[in-house]
């Protein structure tokens, strides 16, 4: 029995909301449960310095928190004047996820910047965070093809997140924070539309754990994805 | 003609959503028209260096904009690594305004932090975070209050905010980004529910300003503070 | 009674020592009794990056105080590594009263960079950087007319400042450290030669003030930089 | 065929040279081919905040590169005043991959610290750090042991770590840089003397790969952590 | 002949008044010709971590320049959020320097802080600011004296400094800038009243010099603060 | 008798070890007796904006510790945020060492970027420092002579340096930690070899020092940096 009493391979009530904000180029409030993530994309028309002159566009996220989306308040890391390590690793992981599926010469010489930041918290921000950018980057995309700014779709593939965990000795899907916070390990699976993989990252929180664990782990989270891509079909009209 | 096509003593739509967060203290999400400000009350039990040992309290409070509330995108400023002046100065006049109506040694040697987050910015995100602050930081101490964790009410008044400014040759209330942006003149003023001066800060835009502009200011932000002051009370029901 | 024996209207001995520092384009060693602020003007041939190619100058400034400027010392701000709010509020306030004078497409594509150091301090060291610094300020650029660098004077009018409060009950003009930290309010304004607002910053120090209250304040206001005015016309040698 | 010639399974040259430094308490230079690491260890009777008085250590990691250890020059992260993401991420797998194997009571209220510093790179410094930092880990904890400082073994397991990659289109094992560079996937796996998963971080570089390639790469991890414990083993003298 | 026209062995006027500033417990404007340098002493009733309950004090000394103190202006090191160099390079002397003619036990565990900032420069600074610096400190002793919070006098020995250089290839005493900048080789010396060396820094500026230049050097620095030393005991009215 | 043993104008032994990193244009660990230091050198194909189309070139030094080369660990400067004073200080005398033997306009537009980390430290760090540098440098110089990308030969002569102090009463050469930390004064000395003087920084640690004294001081370093030379010369097979 998982402490949220959901089946083994349920997950959290998810909802994507596009449009949320009025000034992004492409936005979507991703909800897994009781976990908001605010997604907004920002089209930039230069690209960072190693890319000059290459033709080629980039995408890039930035993650943050509200300090008081979490149960107790987290320090402003503007205030601290400085990122923390999970907040620099977990933007580098949904600006890697997304970068998987975008051409970037089709992009052409621009960038997109999605900023991911936590409304609020209750476990699985990353993976909410990069199911709702990709609904942000492709409405963003959608716009540049419409007006022509860009030519062709330089998006041929969706791709979303979500984490697994041995929970009491089970695997579980859609880990919510009292179940992340006793998982004996957890992992989080970023795969396409498809059903390739991205990224994995999985992590022994109390032992190791074996390979068959693993297995039933990667099992789940291909099936949460196939969910997860109907949602986000469903939120950009592509349903 | 105000460029909203409000009348001069017209506020934008307010709304004031009290427990929007789940986990703060007390919480309040204050819409002035398209401007919407998270406001999440945090009840710690220590104060800062200088109150130990005194038996009094403190309020205090952070402000902070998502990168993409605005219509271009702003720097986010844990990632540059410093706040803004503008950042320090707005969060410094939300403390002080607060703790204006607070009884520190009534409220006792704990504190009150009250972060005021802006999701989306369209003019006046200063005057929404404090009137919505307001109300996050009285649902807090009526929490306090019930569980008997305070003896008496610390809190005898409310407070609110609202800008005003002198458009197009006018004085217009509550004026939002595209007014403000074009003000010859505009002033913040911070009054308690029963009219009571807490903070004024005015400032000429593009030049020099007569006294009675300034009092026609004043007139319109006594006006629009009593119309606050009835919003919050809604909100915390006691309408 | 004032702490400081004066009579409600009566200002501090104001000093204002054109000419202080040997290498700025303007200088100015501004003495409210015993408050000393140096105020250097420094002349560039270059705009922040907004204003390039526009034509138009900028005048900002920069405030800092000696540690041991203050009764207890206060710490060196380049060694905490960060300007604190306090700081950088004032110097947005001095660079804003100091725009507000001055004509930037008639001062043409450059600079001019006000300093404003705080050698000792007794209360009311903005007043005196923001009267100080303008006299700095007319110096520097009576030296780009004289050297045809700038062709018509970008500046029609003197700018300055002064703060009131209410001491003891009663309305009390340039207050001092012993009577501004005692003060039931108080405000800085800042007024042009010939009356006009510039800025107004008015705080309820223990609680809530009328608006009669803030009348005589602003009243005194008047008062005293008519006085200051006198004083910076003889500084520069128009008295 | 890979570029360093090197057949898909076969390891670059692995030599573990425990007591290196003079000072550590435990030390071990580990070379991967021409990656070469310095793995320092450090005993300090005090542990983290979070931990005081609970009995229960601690064991973590700090990593960085000297500035030429690099094909070009990168720049001293001390002299930019920040770490970069990556190094944070590095550190933060190595303390939590030498953590699966310490049982935290056991080893009491102590933190050993694992500097791990690059001395010469060539791709796959953090799976040298590991490994090394093992080494070093163990050393320091046998000294403890022996001056019965700590009274039983904390440390059950050894914890050695690999990185593996496709390789044009081939599963290759221990990847050095112009390998690593040009690799459509690669993956870290932190493994256990007796096998168990520790910590797994598979990225696709070019595009999205399928489950069998993942499996193939799993496979070579364990063969190659199977051989990185015996130089371990022989390193410690229980070979 | 040299740029300002001096001997050789000549210095600038030197003027050094104490009780410049109102609130320090000891104070000193060190005026070298155009050089003039504020020093302030603070008694403080505590002690760096490193000599708690040692029953010893400390000395120690923060240097900084006002931005517009130099011909041409340097940026303020709060704004730019660091110190450099050069000025930690010159703090750490001047605090060395004192503290070589204070015994630490006789103090008592308290630390005495000299500020020293530039409020014009022009060659010279770190010697004038020693040579103030000593005087400020003096006058903070004579107090804790007088006051017998202190017993003894921990400071036997007065202690100044002088910059000498060779200049056109003659050496010369207390340089200028104009002198300093265009200086072959220049040397800053530290000596006590009696004549002890506690500092010396020489260095090469064109090409490598001579040991018997740098005897020329030392030979005037010797003539130079005998000078120095008389003017520091007039200035403490022992002369 | 020393601490160590040694006769006062033994050095320890002094290894320079020539290409000793695979990727620098020049490379030496330098070390004296228990001292280690990994020079390494950089051609960079610019310069800093102060050179900018001057057509002369420079040479910077940057110089760290790693963490537990020192006896107790040291903080991590890169984890802290900041270099300290001492750290900076080295830097700026070792890239002065080396500029004060080679001709910027001969070496022409380029910058050669010299990495001093202490891998193990027993005293005399900045001395090894520059003593191994100029070896780097020699090597990254007859790389660009050899490759005729610079045309003559910019560097006439070597620089060495070694440290001297007095201890127990007697002076003595090439201090290690032992003595220096309990030594009455001690100095470095920067010396090209042919004996011309480069530097010099002597300072008193118990208390100040006569003249004599410092002479015998220099005597034994015109004697170490004879001996630092033969080893130079034979590490560049100009022996």
């Amino acid at each position: 029995m998982r402490p949220s009493g959901r089946a083994p391979n349920e997950m959290r009530g998810i909802v994507l909301e596009p449009g949320f904000s009025k000034h992004a180029e492409g936005s979507c409030l991703a909800r897994f449960g009781d976990t908001h993530v605010l997604c907004n994309a920002t089209v930039e028309e230069r690209v960072p310095p190693f890319l000059r002159n290459t033709g080629a566009g980039w995408v890039t996220a930035e993650y943050g928190m509200l300090p008081r989306s979490t149960h107790e308040r987290t320090d402003r890391e503007a205030a601290r004047g400085r990122q923390s390590g999970r907040t620099l690793e977990i933007q580098r992981l949904i600006g890697r996820s997304l970068r998987a599926v975008v051409d970037m010469p089709t992009l052409g010489e621009r960038q997109i910047r999605l900023d991911c930041d936590v409304i609020q918290a209750d476990g699985g921000t990353r993976t909410a965070g990069i199911t709702g950018a990709w609904v942000a980057l492709r409405i963003a995309i959608d716009s540049l093809l419409e007006r022509r700014i860009v030519a062709r779709d330089p998006m041929a593939e969706s791709v979303a997140a979500v984490s697994c965990g041995i929970v009491g000795g089970a695997p579980c899907l859609d880990l919510d924070y009292s179940e992340d916070s006793g998982a004996d390990a957890d992992a989080n699976f970023v795969l396409t539309g498809s059903g390739g993989i991205v990224e994995i990252q999985g992590t022994a929180e109390t032992e190791p754990f074996g390979r068959s664990d693993f297995d039933a782990l990667l099992d789940l989270a291909q099936e949460g994805v196939a969910a997860l891509t109907r949602h986000q079909m469903a939120a950009i009209g592509r349903g």
